[in-house]
Formats: C-alpha cells, sequence, structure tokens
C-alpha cells in the first residue's frame, strides 16, 4: 500500500519501520530531517513537504499534540487540503476528544476518511511492531487498512465507528497507568517511613497481586528514583491528564484521582522538571513526607 | 506442632483446615461455635474458651479487627495471661500499626513471642492453601513457625524483624487494591458517558497493559454492578483505610489517594450500603457523572 | 462621555442605568432586544448592530463567557474593526486570562485601548451602583475612564497595568466565595448529623468570627436549601471555576480546593441541576452524608 | 463561687484572670507551677495537686488535649474520683467527640455534672474576657455556671443539652478558620504567579467582600510569611483537624476539603515544623508552584 508517514519521534520512528519491512511503499515526512536518515536507507521516500507526504492512500499522523497535528492539517498545503478523495488520515498522536470530533467532521466535509488509531506502548515496544492498537472510525475504513495497523502492533482493538471513542480510551489508558504511579509512589513513602525495605516491598508486590508490567517497569523507576532520562516525559504526561479532564470536563464526569495526578504533574513543571520522566510524580509523596 | 486457632471466619476457616491438613495438631476457638463443626470432623479439638487454645507451641488469631484481638489477649483468661513462656502469638489479622506494637510490647515483656503474619487472598485461595504471607518479627521465632506458615500459603515474605512491618505492608497492599478500584472506576465512568463499551474495554485493558489479576477481578464486579455477596464488605474496607491512614498519619506521610479512597467507603456506609463488596466504591464516580 | 454599552443581562442592565444617572450618553446592544426598553425610556440610544455601539470614546462590554465577548470583537462588523482609533473597550465580562492577553494585544494593534474591568456584586448591587470594581490597564486609560467606573461602582481599585491581572483577581475572588460555600457545606453537613440545629450554628458562626456577608449570604442559602431562583447560576459558577483551574494550569499553580470546587459544579451539571444558583454545592457534602 | 481552674496555657492563664476580676473564689493548678505567680498576686489560691482544685462548686478544665484531660480526670487522685456530687466540671478544652461522650457518662455516674463549654479567640481575647463561649450539656447546669462563662467570654452560645454538640461546633469552627487559610494560600499563589503585589490584593479582599476579622488575621501572616511566634501552633492544628475527620468518620460525613488541611498540617510536621503558626499552610501552595 502506498502510505505517508508524519512524525518520527521515538514512537514514529520505530511504526515506520515495521510498515517498511512489511512492504509498504511509505513517504516520510518530519519537521527536522534528520531523524529520516536511517528510514531512507531502508527504502522510504523523503516528502519535502506535508502535501509531499498526501499523495497515497494513507497517512499516518504520530505527533507530539493538538497544535502539532492541527498545524500539519489545516492551512493551504495541509493534509485536509492536499490528501485526495477517499484516502485515510490514521491519527496516532495522543490528541483531544475536541480535535477529534473536529477532524472527523472536517475530512468527511472534504470527502477524505479519519480513523483515529492511538497505541500503547514505549518506544522498544514500536521497534518492534509490538504496540497495542485502539482503533475507531467507520467499519470500511479500518478494515481497509487493516493491515498496516498489524505491522505496526501486535493486536488491534477495534473499539468504536466514531473516531473519538479511540482517542478517549487511549487518554483513559493513560490515566491507569499514572494513578499505578501515585498509588505505588504513596505506598513506598508509607512503608520507607515505617522501616521497610522499598526493593523488597516491590518485589513482593510485583510476584504477588501486582504482577502486571506497569507495576514492576513505574515501581522499579520510583524505587531507584531514576526519573532520566524520559521514556514519557513529564509536560507530555501533563498534557495527557489535562485531556483526560477537559473530556471528563466535556461528558460531566468528576475525576478526583485525575485531579491528584495534575496537581502532582504541574508541582513538577513549577519546579522546572521537565525533562523528567513521568514516573517522577511517585517520588512527590516521600517529598511531601519529609523523605523526598 | 500443637497450636491453637482463634478466629476462623471466611479466611481463618480455610487457614485452619490447611493447617490440619499439613498434620498439626489444632484446638480451634471461635466466639461461635457453629463454624467449627467441619474441623472437627477433621480432627481438630474444641476449645471452650481462649485460653483453652493457648496450651501449644503458637496461637494464630484471625480476627476482624483491633477490638476483636485486644478481647482475645487481654484480660484474666487472655492470650497475654495464658499463653506459655516461650510461645508464639502469630497475629494473622489485618490490624493497626499501633495495636501491633503494643502486642509486641506485652508479649515481650511477658516473655512470650510475637509475629505478625497477616496474609493477602480471597477465602478461596485461603481454602487452596495459597494465601501469600508476609511475615514479620523475630527470625528465630518465624524460623519455629515456618512450616505453619507454609502449610496456610503459597509463599512467605520475611520483611522485618518488626512485626509492625509486616502489618503496614499489608495495609499499604489493602490500599494499592483499592486505588485499583478507584482508578478503575473512574475510568470506566469516563469511557461509558463516551459512548465506549464498558465490557470491551475492560476486555481490552486487561489484556494489554492491566493483566494483573486484580484488575480482572475488580474491573468484572465494577462492570456487572454486582457488589453482593460481598468477598471482603464495605465496613472491612473502610476500616482498613482507615488504618493506612492512622499509619500515615503517626509516620507523617500525607496520602491524597488515600483520602478519596476513605470519603467512597464513607458515603457508602453512610447510605447504609455495609452489606456491599468494598469494590462498590468504584461503582460511586459513576454516581457523581449522574449515570450511576 | 460618549459611551456604548454590549450586554444587558442582570448586572449591565444595572451598570447602564447607572452610567445614564451619571450624564454620560449612552448606547445600548443586546442580542435580545426587548432588555432594554426601560433603558431606553431612560433615554440610552438603541443600537441595532456591534458596530453602532462603538462610535463614542469608550464601550463597556458585559458579557456570560469567552465566546461571547469573541462573538462581538472579532468578524467585519466586531468591536476591534469598527472601535476608532483611541476608544477605549471597557472588559467588565469575567473572562479568561487568556482571552483578555489576546484583546491587550490585538487592541493594541488596532490602535485602540483595552482595559479589564470585571466587578464583584450581585445584581441588586449592579442596581444601586454598589459594586466593587477591580481594574487593570495603562493608567492613562484607565484615567479617562476613572468618571465611568466610579458610575457603575462605589470603589475603584486598581492593581495593575496588565489587563489581564484584574481577571486574576476577579476569578481568585470567586474562587474565595466558593470556597467559602464548600466549607459551610461541609461543616453544616457534620454539625448537623451530629445534632446541632443548622439555623442556630449558622447564627452562631456569623455573629463571631465570620461576620462577612458572604458566610450570612451563602449560609443561609444552604441552611434553607433555597437553591432556586439563580442569583449566580451553576454553568456561570462552573465556568469561572474551570477559568481559574486554567489560569492555575498557566501559571503552574496547583489547587487542589479549586479541584473540589470543580467536581462539585461538575456533579450538579451531571445530574441537570444547571437553573440552581452556585450554592448548591455547598447541598452536596449532607448528600455524601446520606442526610441531602 | 468557688471554683478550680485546671491548665494554665496561654488560654487558660487568660480565663483564670477573669474569673478572679468577677469575684470568684479561685483555686487554680498548672502541671508546672511558675505560671500561677501573676494570678496567686491577684489573689488565686495554689493547688498542690488535682484533687486540691476539686473542692468548690465547679472546675474548668483548659488543656492541650484529650491526654491531657483524661490525665487530671481519671486516676485515684483525679477529678472523677476528687469532685463532690453535684459539683460541675466544665470542659473548656477542644477535644474530641468521644472523650465527650465518655466524660458525659462518667462524671453522670459519679452523680457529678459534666458540660462542654469550648471558647473561641486567642490570647489577646482570652484576657480582655472577650472569647465566645459555646456551651453544652443540662440546661440546669449551664444555668448555674452561667456567671463563670459570662466572666470569660463577651456571650455565651448554648447549642445543646449534649455536651458533645458544643465540641463539634467548636471542631467545625477550627475548620472554618483553616479552610479559610487554605483558600487564601491557594489565591495568593495564583494571583502572585500572575503579577499581581500580595498585600495590595488582600487589601482589596478584605475591604470589600472579605471584612472578616479571620481574612485580615490569616491573610496577613501568610503574605508576610511571618509564621513565628505561633499564636496557635502547627501540632495543635493538625491535631484539632484530625478530630473534625474522626467526628465526621464516626458520623459518617466525608469532608474532602478537610482531607487536604489535615495533609497540609502533616506535610509541615514531616518536614519538623511543629514551632511555626498553623496559617503556616497557607504558605505551601505557593511552594507547591515553586515560588515558596
Amino acid at each position: 500500500m502506498k502510505v505517508g508517514f508524519i512524525g518520527l519521534g521515538h514512537m514514529g520512528a520505530g511504526m515506520a519501520m515495521n510498515l517498511l519491512k512489511a512492504g509498504h511503499e511509505l513517504t516520510i515526512y518530519n519537521r527536522t530531517r534528520s531523524k529520516a536518515r536511517n528510514l531512507l536507507d531502508m527504502g522510504a521516500h523523503a516528502a519535502e513537504t506535508v502535501a509531499d507526504a498526501c499523495q497515497g492512500d494513507a497517512v499516518f499522523t504520530m505527533l507530539a499534540d493538538d497544535l502539532a497535528v492541527e498545524s500539519v492539517v489545516y492551512g493551504d498545503q495541509g493534509m485536509l487540503a492536499r490528501l485526495r478523495k477517499g484516502a485515510i488520515h490514521i491519527s496516532a498522536s495522543t490528541i483531544s476528544i475536541a480535535l477529534s470530533e473536529r477532524l472527523t467532521g472536517d475530512h468527511a466535509a472534504a470527502t477524505q476518511r479519519f480513523i483515529a488509531a492511538p497505541v500503547f506502548g514505549r518506544p522498544e515496544m514500536a521497534e518492534r511492531g509490538h504496540l497495542f492498537v485502539v482503533a475507531a472510525g467507520a467499519a470500511d475504513a479500518i478494515e481497509r487498512v487493516g493491515g498496516l495497523l498489524e505491522a505496526v502492533g501486535q493486536r488491534t482493538f477495534v473499539v468504536s465507528d466514531e473516531p473519538k471513542a479511540a482517542n478517549l480510551v487511549k487518554l483513559s489508558g493513560n490515566f491507569l497507568i499514572a494513578s499505578v504511579i501515585e498509588s505505588l509512589g504513596e505506598a513506598l513513602a508509607l512503608v520507607a517511613k515505617g522501616g521497610v525495605d522499598k526493593r523488597q516491598y516491590l518485589d513482593f508486590l510485583t510476584s504477588t497481586l501486582f504482577s502486571a508490567t506497569v507495576y514492576k517497569t513505574y515501581g522499579d523507576l520510583i524505587v531507584q528514583e531514576k526519573f532520566e532520562p524520559a521514556g514519557f516525559a513529564v509536560p507530555l504526561g501533563h498534557k495527557d491528564i489535562r485531556l483526560v479532564l477537559a473530556a471528563g470536563e466535556e461528558l460531566r464526569v468528576p475525576m478526583p484521582l485525575a485531579n491528584i495526578l495534575r496537581d502532582r504533574l504541574l508541582n513538577l513543571l513549577a519546579h522546572g522538571q521537565e525533562r523528567l520522566d513521568w514516573s517522577a510524580l511517585g517520588g512527590l509523596p516521600a517529598q511531601d513526607a519529609g523523605a523526598g
């Protein structure tokens, strides 16, 4: 399939590579060109502009936030103007419900298709094609790009025919991960001040009731207080929790635990900790307890 | 080994049975006699009084709360007065840090031994001897009763030579479980109001990032809104979160997430929901969102 | 002075009347014409369009939210296009910090002036010219319209030469009022369940340490559970607390108490209580306590 | 009237002095003797023991916490053993609902009377006899000591015939004061980061909607960051908010704002700030915002 790919960050680069490996004809675009070298060696075409990446049957966007997506979609040379009729915009970015709704409407008006297909997994999973893909949109559109989604992920979950539902699932998933970090942070601060060894405590948890990888991964970072380099940086985490709360606002769902998470991340930003991994929020309970 | 067992509720009955199966000579005591029938048939001796259960080398207590433990330990016919020198009180109940410290001191003063060995697992795990045991206390005392702990659990984790550390681990573990319930409750309320099918959403979560049993078990109860019969009732959950906060108070550890959990359980108690399973707290976010 | 006035709701109508009484030549505009009758009888001119209201030296806007202000400022016939050079836009609405910044820049670019002059007080205070005016913007601009501000309020507080500062003060003031409501709501729920008469309790508070009018006014509404008709409706209260949190977000200031307030108001919206006064949030603690 | 007075701290000393001034025959007792000098010069009798202070018709206790009250009430030489039949224990301390209930029962069993009469006001108000007294208990008992209550306060509010109701009112009053501190702390952190002068902001608030003394007093301390010397120290504030939450626990009233207050005070204690005034909790929002 002839595919465009816009956004070659930690996640996007791995996804693009797996599309190439699966035999698709890929045209890649990134604001900063240098990142593409490796992919070009593997046979990808370089797009000079967003418009150049819009020639095929489908275009992935994998960008940092709403603003970045808006900047490639709108404008004279944007996707909306340049994608041909019937072509599919596959939005893999973690964006707001509001933008997802707007893109759904605008692409439809331009007789293009829009599906949301955000992904779960850290960069090393993207590289190995092991992401979990949550897709939503018109069934036939999702079916047409099924091969592409299979190339980037180990499994695709179709959750709705409304694209925004996939974005909601993605956002709520990040909320659940951050909740794990907060709960571990509080529990570790408590037992440590009570004289229990943190490492031993974590090993106990993760070998019994809390065996999910997310407990191991984040528990380990908190116990080691190893918040650099960031796998997922504080500003991104803050953005996502903000979007969760914005969704809750629109849907009229109070989320007190999300409030705590937002305040933790805001606290980190207020102290200039933008470069840290968002798991650093799990270190704040110990600080509040005078043990940070 | 000659062992006493006090407290034959859902959990205690299963534990006692496994001690019998492992060949120990067991004397059992329960405030309400009827529960013992099955165990007596298997060869347990019936104690008429607490004192009768204190003749052996070790005595388990598996009771509902601090008050129940205090009532069998203190007084003329209590364990403190009747346990012989060097005998070991194995406290498997979920009790406060404060009581654990007090028992440690009082048993030592009476030249008896005290270890805390609270357990993780639901009643069916107790019956199969599959509990996780968290033990703390003097190393030689724990070693002496190692066979007993092995009989009731699939694995024993020794976390400290101070008994109260095991109680802290137990309480913090229940806090982590309740945190899972709250986070799932908020996420489910959000996605459901956004048009996502709750069952499908939960299946997605538990087949990807949140594969731990605790997410399946509690997620399922919340999705089904099936809060009766209670595996672990609201008043017990409330008691434990209260003890977590009391420990945080004593150790000077603010725990904002625990506050939310306490208020949820208090809300249920205020509405006469004592008989529900504590997972009912996960149904409150939907209520706050007008969808309960 | 020749003045325009846009927005004749509960507050705006009273303010406009006092401008007329003070002898200013007033041209009024409202989306729904009927509200103007009384003012026209007093000598105000009727503007057919926003542009018609932009002929004078200064124009007040007193509108419900950001969107309403944007709709009269932007566009071909908007204030930005039609206000003459050097004319002053006096924004009395409670709007976001972000919009205030944007208006500051856009009016400056159009060689117009912009000051923010939000007001504190309920409709009956507006009618009597007893509002408190919080003004911010260039000193000479504020001075030029000093007579107008004096006409609508009992006192003007100049807080900064940056307009947005006045909006921040207004928003934070509403946050403080809502905090009073929440604290009274919790205290009343507590003492009432403890057998204390609510009315007597409130009388005690307001005749001793909490003599400020805000405690009397809101305490009375909570005690009587009299949340209709709304002096300031739930959606407006929700909007303001949302803007407080948005300001906190931008300025990196975690505000846990504001989170509680937002969730209370969201709860009311989720239950279809849009028509209630925002003091209804003070009735929710009693509901959570099973006594609502 | 022949009166005993136990507890001569900042508050008690002033109260005792006003009882003397009103012509009552006063016998005073304090654990540390030195504090009494001034009162003895004014004609008070010195009690060597608690029992010595129990000879009269009524005895005030004005002590730091539950423990201190228990230590003078119980035991062979305590008030319960030594107060004569019909004598009245006037408990002015801020104690728990639970202890108040227990004292009510125990004094009744000993055919003595018990009333709770906690007071509102800072030490300088105690000295001038300007306290507000909240009294509860049997009507005839309150009437009999009416002259005493008038001597220490500017006004007496009788709220119930159950003593614990007065304690609940006192605790809830302290909760309301701490809520003012928190709300001011958040608002000041917000506007200060937004470029508004804190002093000017506070002056605006207290000369308009928030004219109650409590806003002036505490706002001033927060703006100046002047948390020493303590008028009411962090450990006392923490104790009171803890008792509020304990009352909420018993009465089944979730109080999310009280949770925030408790965590703030716990944070201060965790950082060794015991000597600070409890208004220091109002400085924490600025710290969380990176501006502390």
